[in-house]
């Protein structure tokens, strides 16, 4: 399933390149590109350890609750919007919840966050918190979150649809979008440009390691960082 | 046309009930049907002196804007969705605007509200900012917002869709929810309570009106507030 | 009633002072003895036109509501510290309320406003809202508030006791302080500096309505703005 | 000493209960019988491997300081009512702190941890902040913290009194009631509430284990979460 | 005394032009040229009559207060940065304050403000608070804040130096910029565009005024606005 | 080179004590001597393990980015700010950089980071964020940031110029204060009182390693926290 057209947005080399350069080298691949406003600013990485992610995004909406509506026997509907989501999520794909910035109740937990990764899910994504903090860290799940809350989501969210463009963290996300988490967090890469930026962050990265181990021999900044002539010539031919 | 089912969510005399009480006491109705979440903090009365409003919810969504999507030649499409609102929105209906609570640019100028104002629209509200006050200040239409911003809505704002149900100002807000606006702001009412809320608000108002009569003629809280059975009797009877 | 002694904070001559000298006079003062954080930052008057107040702090604490407790049925009780407070603050007392800075339900509304003010109340103060705008529009009390909200009170706060010291927008507020609001808002005097503040402030203010007439003269700040000696020389024979 | 009344809160079944039990099962046990706001957001556990804590809260309540009253030689006073509730809350309760959400300064330090420790204390919370983290890292105390700052307390607070109700994290915690922290934070349950959220929270765990394992093994949700009658006969079965 | 150059920024045309745009105007005039971040959020007018400012910034910087070397007796030095400001910069300059959108205490107060005015200043702006709101209000100088506090400056800021770019309300403002307010607000007008968006935003508005009358008049969004062809046509023709 | 005077700020016996005293002892100190707000609140180490710090600090400032001069074209110029900054900063001094408190882009990365660490810099703090947190985690240097982004410094940052005081974290920072951080953040030592601050919180620190260990022992506060004259006299002679 793509949502933003039929076709995959990265081949696997893409996805391969996406895996191993930073979120920092996309967003100068972005900027480069007019897009200032690409990183989530505020969920983190609830591992340390398991931070690389990279998967499209399957967006689901939440709007504040009502309290006659958002009652604990809700849950009992396995159609439930959240229920369906992470049941239809394709594999490969990283769950992006809007939940408007709010934390003081959870965006989803553990069990849920289980069955997704089951099914194959490649992450979770939200600005609101995720509740079971314990259980998170025992399952095989890239998440972040800006924050965590024992509280289940019907206190302060009702889930109303899935697969609308959505905002998350301020950063527009469409359907089919490609995301990618490491340890400063998460950044959205319009579908379009996936491919493109995947190529360039690699071709970026591996000059700037080349650069570090200069920098790290005791060079200065003049003629390493960034690179001139006589640097790019040595990165070439090393 | 109304939004969550055929009929009207009020008839005249519940609409006009609506005109004259204040959120004060539709929210004192509402929380004593188990809703505590009904007032939208953040909007303001942009006229100290036309603050009453009432209407049903025609909701606009708003996601973050993106550098490419969202540039000044959009607005050459008069099927935008912000236009498409404008233009087919019911007379009598409040435009809800699902801003994310961001004044940094407007989520609408004072054009489109002057034909909103125009087509019969009954108010604006928007957890967001608008752009022109000096505008809407000469606009006879009550509007209710968090900020003022000069700056157009693309530079911050995607205007998605329209009729979804929303959040606006950490409220939810179904397309078809009776609106009411006065100095203290915004309320919303679920529009199946909306008829028996303006009815018994009605009765709540004119019996504080004779209280507070009470209390300025120097009475003491005792007996008075809340109405004990003499004053009660005193209240039918006057 | 005095709280922090039996005497008065103020004989006339200094509430007198207090009600001609601005806040900015007498943070200056407050300044100079040591006292940076007098200022209430955060509630606002109501109307510009009712700005001057000066009385001794009646004080009166709020915790967050719990459901099961705060229930509308509450307001039946007459001995509801709430109530207890707007009937046993003394005349020329100021009401300061420590909402704990939250806006989303009302810290009173305008009937026990009312009262209070029938009792010859100077004031209110809160670092939360007011609700019902309009009818504190209509009454003759001078009121500043961090915002308005049409929520009653139980849904957010839980009056618990008076007469403690307490915070009131991050201000240390003790019984019996002298409270003072103008255009700029609202400071608190400790009980003890009162008097010798106001004289002193009154001071003050007499040379700089001197100083301020010279530079609408036309007059550099040198010389003037501080007074040099020829200016103070000036100012005491003028 | 029990604060709420004469007998303990809780037998040792129930103690041992909350133990073993998450906050997120305890705030779903409390929410389902009409309490939505029991979490308190902003304190996080210090230790992420000394997380679990139960008890009765002690209440200390602060308010803002000034100049003059909170200077450094306060702190020779042995009654200072922070000494004072360090000395006398009875062992196994959690000192609870109102610190307004300030971070700016710390609530307390690890030298008064570590005799609250040593007398038996069962864990701190505070919405404000600790000094000599490094300190507490090497203490056998499970503490909740908004924030870390080195800054002793009385250059932002002023210990008022204890043992009142007060509001921490904007919780209404009122002395007596159940405390409980994890790695998800720390929760409050009203103390007439505390023995059977105890025991439903242990069965709603247990069935909540059954089905993790479930959906571990590749079961989808529809059957599964919420368990339907055939998954209920398998649990009670298994 | 030009301060990027050695030209005024604007001939009497330009600036003329610029008294008579709105911000909203000159604001999409440099979303256009690729700005984005030029509307100063956070001040407002202080008097809703006397909003329209143009004027050549004279920037002044605040860094945090020091206890030591921020007392009182500094005010005695009348060649303080502030004071040296206020009677340097030139005449129809808008005095630009970055207060680091601190307003516990005040940016500046109304003496200094007076002799500004006296001096030919075209305006005041600060992302932080003034003080004497009621000096300010009897002053004829358009003064644009982020908040009131009665408190002096150096309870919270240090004057350090002037005439160096700084931010205001997350603004870069580089002295000589040209600054405009109006009731949304203040824009900064990089000084070598202002020329050409004085010319631009005057010749937009005019076609918003042709489009405003016909929506006016009861046209639809549809061929008015935007301008189509036909409407294009007519506003030339009128 | 020393940057408020000619001489060093300490010598080796003060540079050795401030790096054993901890943060909470030194603002302890510097309270004593009146200065109240010398912690620099929200900015975090980034390794647990490698927390101690002390240096002269070497100021940079940051203004908000200009779209059309902050692009990425202005990394190839080898005299930016930004790059002089690294290259100049004594060995032995800690790079303070004012960001505003704004993390949505990063204040610096760690390829400028390992420059400075080569360099023998000793320390970074922004009240920012940085980027390549992994690449931070590897590098030496003991760093103290408020936020992580991946975002390069232009997309929100102008680095305008270096070595004037600065504020960072809303605390005044001269070049060539002294900056000490550990495990609960940063604080800054105005240069004239370093040396002693260094010599009295080691004292004072000895003492309070004495009252711990009493204090663990089992010993109440009375007599030992703060210590009396026999705890005193014992202190002495152990």
């Amino acid at each position: 399933m793509t949502s933003n057209g039929s076709a995959a947005a990265l081949d696997s080399t893409g996805r391969e390149a996406l895996h191993h350069v930073g979120t920092a080298t996309i967003t100068t691949q972005l900027l480069d590109r007019g897009l200032r406003n690409t990183f989530l600013q505020g969920p983190r990485p609830l591992h340390p350890q398991r931070t690389r992610m990279v998967g499209e995004a399957f967006t689901l909406r939440c709007i504040p609750a009502r309290e006659d509506l958002d009652v604990l026997s809700v849950f009992r509907d396995y159609d439930h919007p959240q229920r369906t989501a992470i049941e239809t999520a394709p594999p490969g794909s990283v769950l992006v919840v809007d939940a408007r910035g709010q934390t003081r109740a959870a965006s989803l937990g553990h069990i849920l966050a289980t069955r997704f990764r089951q099914r194959g899910g490649a992450g979770i994504v939200t600005d609101g918190a995720v509740r079971d903090l314990a259980g998170f860290t025992r399952l095989d799940l890239p998440t972040y979150a800006a924050g965590a809350s024992p509280t289940t989501n019907l206190a302060q969210h009702h889930v109303v649809d899935m697969q609308l463009p959505i905002g998350c963290a301020e950063v527009p996300v469409y359907p089919g979008d490609v995301i990618v988490g490491d340890e400063d967090g998460v950044v959205c890469i319009p579908r379009h440009l996936a491919a493109e930026v995947a190529r360039d962050a690699m071709e970026q990265e591996r000059l700037e390691e080349f650069v570090l181990s200069r920098i790290e021999e005791g060079r200065p900044l003049r003629g390493t960082y960034p690179p001139d002539q006589q640097t790019l010539a040595d990165y070439h031919a090393h």
